[in-house]
């Protein structure tokens, strides 16, 4: 749903809207930022999440001052950002990065129902390790009394993505400097094993 | 500088305040995401930085929205985050993520002075890219006068650290699940130079 503050004043070719967009690059970054007020103090946790169709959850400590204090509702807005690359152009003024962000205006509905809690924290875990979740003993009722989740709602969020090589200005293109994209990426590396459990056989899901 | 609104309420033990460990994770991560308020409502923009000594510097385009709605002053909170990686405990509940963050409460300064402002420039192009800076042609009077570099003070930062593998329950020490850390890493990849321009050779600071 395109809304006044979730339309870009600038580049606006770079923003979408469409769900698929939205949730692809939700679904693939790990980590989200949260912000919202506190005495007129803007705070900014960042913090895992996972989505499950148009809502993203968040979880923590029911002891967390963060979620305290955004768990009675109030605005929030989510950021995520993914970096795929370094624009290097032949002018400083035309470096650029590729990237694909999403910025989310939202406010926490605290989850009480139990079963849609324990499959928020399912997909929370799963996000950031696929088949996790599945491959661990069951939460326990103190476990679960201990933690908070909030879903957000994704009605009013936009997408900003940037691809491509440099945009640089035409009297520039005869410089030698060498011009085009560093791509970046975030890689898992070897799991390392609890010391002393070397043995344990890593599981299918963290084989690379 | 230690003030009530850095003090974590939980995990205090995580908590950082020298400008080593600070500064260190700055000059690490390419990307931070500066929260302002406008009209009530928490905004977050992720945007590229740099650092030098006490204060980091973002930069704009003087007509962005964003900018000219810091550019005045009032309260922001910066935060940043390198994730080193996440931690598979033996139940759900104790997973966690070996990260490092900082988050900066401060306002901003318009940095008026045309040498700051080209320093900061300079700084933020090569926190991306070393040695990027000295490799391009200067950059104009007519650009800086389209960009906005904005300065904001380090005095009120704190970073937060977790380290090391999972603390898990004693009950669950016996449990055969697999329990480690699985490190992540931002790498960048073999650069891609801009077409037709391949035989412009690879500068040696992008070489890997």
């Amino acid at each position: 749903m395109e809304t006044t503050r979730i339309t870009p004043s600038r580049l606006a070719k770079r923003a979408h809207y469409d769900a698929e967009t939205i949730h692809s690059i939700l679904d693939e970054a790990l980590f989200c930022t949260v912000s919202y007020v506190a005495d007129r103090q803007p705070m900014a946790i960042p913090t895992a999440f996972a989505r499950k169709e148009g809502q993203l959850y968040i979880h923590g400590s029911v002891g967390s001052h963060f979620i305290r204090q955004i768990e009675q509702g109030g605005p929030v807005c989510i950021s995520v950002m993914l970096c795929d690359g370094l624009v290097l152009a032949k002018s400083a003024f035309h470096h650029s990065v590729n990237y694909r962000s999403v910025v989310i205006f939202s406010e926490a509905r605290k989850v009480a129902d139990e079963a849609e809690k324990m499959d928020a924290l399912a997909l929370i875990t799963d996000h950031l390790v696929p088949d996790r979740w599945a491959d661990l003993r069951p939460t326990t009722e103190s476990e679960l009394r201990k933690t908070t989740v909030l879903a957000f709602s994704l009605a009013e969020a936009s997408a900003k993505v940037r691809t491509g090589g440099p945009n640089d200005d035409p009297e520039d293109a005869s410089l030698p400097t060498w011009s085009g994209v560093v791509p970046m990426q975030t890689v898992r590396l070897t799991p390392i094993p609890r010391e002393g459990e070397e043995d344990i056989p890593l599981p299918a899901y963290l084989v690379q």
